[in-house]
């Protein structure tokens, strides 16, 4: 990660010297929220559907941001400027503040930390295996910095030579940790559309226009992305990377597909265009 | 709280500067686990089951808290020495630490935060007004930082005019954010046995002798509870208080029951005495 500067309330700090006290409330009652989002050729794409989520994730959890858009949009140019890093990720954390009692919401924090981050087109190819688990994450709309289920699992997907957890409830496909899921079927691509994060990435794919190929937010279960032609995931780093088995049994032909691929193009397209 | 000196990995911090990086896995993921006792004249009140609980938390989370139960003993009697506080509450917690990549666990940071506390005879006589909610705590046996519903919902409770919420899973009583549940019908007492955390002073009151009355795990639902004669809660600072009502409407006569008197000068007794 390298030590760049790290926004704190206004100030911009060295990241190995970026500290809260410990009485904020991300520290004694994990409560926050944040959004995340990249760089490319210096311009933070798409960042006008990361403040929606993020204002909105505020609102939803009580917490004051403090700044407006401008304002905040201000500060990430200050920090960008500073660390002088054209590739790179944003991550916009907003926590409950320090607060008297450790209960009570207090006067947020506000951090802005970048990262070099370089897309790595590699990886499309490498693709996903994904290991499903039964939970539904609560307050699923909101982008808080729960993870506790996603990184207490982390030494079970090693044992089960998985990259990624995809969570479902009782069965319906919901998302995975940090990344939206589709499924192709023929000609038609499904993601879910029940109890998940709006991903910036999966809107976009929302979006996306090729001939003859339908897009839509339709629920489904396991069993129906066992027996898809083709899977992928969608993320703000990881754009679209194919999924190539679920629970160690390979999905379609257990390769990228045509379809996925040419969705990925488009994508890349939006970006580079932004 | 004033600014007593604080615990951080090995060294006492003034509590106004004791700080943590915001790469720790706390702030960036809400990962951690915590646990919260209180001393009486100086004396760790049932410290052995709160060790018990917070090793078993740490174990589940994939923590490791580097201390042994001897040495994590010295460490809080090296803080209370320092602090010389008789009457306080202890916070221990233990977070996922300074991840390089905001995701994988890195070395936990343990914390211990003392602060003043006198536990309030006069808050039996009061009692408590709880609001139902519909939530079923993810991880439950688990001593996590996890408080964003708790958190979230405040305002909904000052709305209500309610004191605190009570957690149910579609009508299946549970637990409070931070206490257990417990009622009271004729000469039997039932407390919750399902996906609940199994609080320290909820233990001992199942231990408790008094004739003529039995005290059980047992679940029950929300109708139960609204037509029980009595209803109490149990937590390591509140002890026991009396639940008065239940969604507005009152339970048994809307006043602190002879039961719930008895069990909690049982109760006052065994901390007493320790």
């Amino acid at each position: 990660m390298g030590n760049n500067y790290t926004y704190i309330n206004g100030q911009l700090i060295l990241e190995n010297e970026a500290k809260l006290l410990v009485t904020d409330l991300a520290v004694q009652r994990g409560y926050g929220i944040f959004d995340f989002l990249k760089t490319v050729n210096g311009k933070p794409i798409f960042i006008e559907d990361y403040f929606n989520r993020f204002y909105n994730s505020a609102s939803e959890m009580n917490l004051e941001i403090g700044l407006d858009r401008t304002e905040l949009y201000k500060a990430i140019s200050l920090l960008l400027e500073k660390n002088n890093i054209l590739n790179s990720s944003l991550k916009i954390i907003l926590t409950g503040g320090y607060s008297e009692d450790g209960y009570q919401i207090a006067k947020p924090n506000l951090i802005i930390v970048q990262g070099s981050f370089e897309y790595d087109k590699s990886s499309f190819n490498k693709g996903l295996n994904l290991l499903s688990h039964n939970y539904q994450r609560q307050l699923p709309t909101v982008k808080t910095i729960d993870y506790l289920q996603a990184i207490r699992l982390q030494p079970l997907l090693k044992l089960k030579r998985a990259d990624d957890l995809l969570y479902h409830n009782n069965g319906e496909v919901r998302e995975c940790p940090r990344a939206n899921i589709f499924m192709v079927k023929g000609n038609e691509v499904f993601t879910p559309n029940t109890a998940i994060l709006r991903g910036i990435t999966r809107g976009k794919i929302l979006n996306i226009n090729i001939e003859g190929i339908s897009i839509k937010e339709q629920d489904f279960v396991l069993d129906n992305l066992a027996n898809a032609d083709e899977a992928f995931i969608s993320s703000s780093t990881k754009n679209i990377l194919p999924v190539l088995s679920l629970d160690g049994k390979p999905i379609g032909d257990g390769n990228p597909g045509k379809i996925t691929t040419a969705l990925s193009e488009k994508l890349l397209e939006m970006i580079n265009n932004y």
